[in-house]
């Protein structure tokens, strides 16, 4: 992952998520990652019942599951686990979103069967202290996501510095291999690159990118903005 | 469906249930589901990850997920929604399996919706009193599965035919139409044709398929026991 | 019960609930419930921490817990079991409001052991077909309460009549011997003797108490309505 | 609390917790924090509907909720406020425990609230790192309990010590200042003794006292072997 800036796109279960505008979203993804390829990274969190299609159709994009259920193959009536979204070409997984918070013992379950499968676990926060929490549990990346501005478009990145440099550095203290995003409100290239500024490793979003009328040139012009920011910071 | 004995095989989150090894128990009931076509009928009930490529593959059974969410398409990070599964292919949903209970409120929002997407829901319960509750939110079927049977091997249908018909009595009583499936602890044809003998619809398995050394062979002992019991009956 | 309509006060969590505002209203249900002694019944639903002192302090009106886990004695640290709401003086409880809902099976469980315990249970629905499943399980009571309503000040009772109507007429389907309540939006007397009118048997009531600037009042106010209302009936 | 041994009984949901059996084991919990006053510090941690009585009866034990909602007053039926904690006369309470787990949000929700109200907040966790991630969030104090031992009578603090000491070393390293107790499997002198001596500020039982033929006795041998151990480490 190293420098290169990391742009996350949350499908979440929105309309444009599933079917045929989930997949053209998915390969608009895959040709942005393929012009930025050395350059920055995207990751695409689809819907369950989406993983193996977009697994299949993409070549440069990672494809996450929004959620995994901390039990291991079994009796388990409902579960998605780490080792079926692996099986159907899944590369990680989000955990913890506010929209799906779990327990600190979840987390951990999962990111220690993440490691033995060889797989990645991007998991969330709300607060400084949270994502030092988190930090705790040696996700491969974490994001910092204030509830209150997800969906707004309020960047946390400009209107909340203070809890992503908070974050930042209470992360650090805890943990400081972890690489944290910025999440919540990010809907311009100037959000994007501005969350790079304050030392952040990329960008988490969803609505910005879901509910524009052009996802593939919104998904450039973040990547964009993030890759010049990081040059320009050397 | 009307007189055709229903299989419903549950695939769980077993290791048996993904990828290859899940397929290969599909396009087996896929066979089966072929030999006896006006019959019987055989649901497959697969992981989230697994029912586009599920659904891709075969012709004759119908696919179901094991559990949804009860939200509508929007900002839920982690959901399953039914449109998701009807867009990936899937016929219906299992709900309220004792391994995923849910509320009263849940099961009747995803009976509602599932009418209006001209879909299926399958809905267990663990008692009779249970069941009767059940049949009052009108699912196309439900499963009548005492917990402390499932995976056991005890079927519940031989050995605890009161459940089963007390809770055929109750569920007529409230709403007549609805068609009881008998589950917990099916492993043989006889117990199968037990099951149809008490007058249920059907039997739900999980284990009792996707443990077997052979499952193809396994289904068509229970679809052919079903299918001579029904037909015995007239 | 019979005859005597009732008033269910859902104390909630708010700030009136505990300590000595709780009693206070507490002690004002005891005095109405003493002046409509034989006519009238007032069941108080406070906070699991206010039961023991409640109890103590009451004579007339019956103390009920908000909700109950489903577990019996034994080691589930938090739990709140119907063994300790007993204990503690309390004579039943709520169970699956819609702040708390809860599964089928949890219902179930705790209706049973109330059976057992010489309690009783007051069951939430929010539809007429949740109301059914409700009444399947047999509760000592159950209350209709259209969720987008609590709180409102819009009277289910007089705003969506065919709410209540058509859960009075799918309960007694399924379970004739089950007393309905109503809830939601329920503020004055004549909207709790327009719920008399429509053929339940009493309302169920939080903020329109909880929140009123005289609470014994009210609740005179609410009961008196419903006691001339039920006369008028015969 | 600084270096007094402390001693926490959490009477779980068992039998023994409630009523007059609940109260005598709190009584005798306060004879033995009389006898050691200045010396060691005794919590009980209670059924919510027990705390106002418990709380009334004691003079030096503190009395904790075993839980709380992340709520604060309001429209929350059935909630368990730390508010309405503090006003039966609740000291703290315990979060997060295996039987109850929570998220890092609501933990997080829960500890700066107590900050707020002058209470205290003992937050569990079953891992090291799940330990770290606790500590992360500023608990008054923090206990590290196997889940694989609770109630089994063997003891993390001599069967597991790795446990201990390895959550006291990553919990050291986020933040020095949370206390840490040993819970899972203490049930004698020794056992609490040796917790001392991996450097836990005390310990966490249940069933060795609740269970107890002679629960005053046996908190008497936890805490005068705690206590000899911190002497003789002085």
């Amino acid at each position: 992952m190293g420098l290169r800036p990391v742009l996350v796109v949350n499908f979440k279960a929105y309309e444009t998520a599933i079917g045929a505008r989930g997949m053209a979203v998915a390969l608009a993804a895959d040709r942005v990652a393929s012009e930025y390829r050395g350059l920055a990274r995207i990751i695409v969190a689809v819907p369950a019942t989406e993983i193996a299609r977009v697994a299949e159709a993409v070549e440069e994009v990672d494809v996450y599951a929004q959620h995994v259920d901390a039990v291991d193959p079994g009796a388990h009536t409902g579960a998605v686990t780490l080792e079926a979204v692996k099986e159907a070409g899944g590369r990680g997984t989000l955990i913890n979103h506010s929209e799906r918070r779990v327990t600190i013992s979840h987390i951990d379950f999962v990111v220690r069967k993440a490691v033995r499968l060889g797989m990645e676990v991007l998991a969330c926060a709300d607060t400084p202290a949270a994502a030092a929490a988190v930090a705790a549990l040696s996700p491969t990346m974490l994001a910092v996501e204030p509830p209150e501005l997800i969906g707004t478009g309020i960047p946390v990145s400009r209107a909340r510095p203070e809890v992503v440099t908070g974050a930042l550095r209470m992360v650090r203290a805890v943990n400081p291999d972890v690489p944290v995003l910025a999440g919540a409100g990010i809907t311009s290239g100037e959000d994007a690159a501005a969350a790079i500024r304050l030392g952040t490793a990329g960008v988490l979003v969803a609505s910005a990118v879901m509910k524009a009328p052009d996802p593939e040139a919104k998904m450039r012009e973040l990547v964009e903005a993030m890759v010049r920011e990081a040059e320009a910071r050397g």
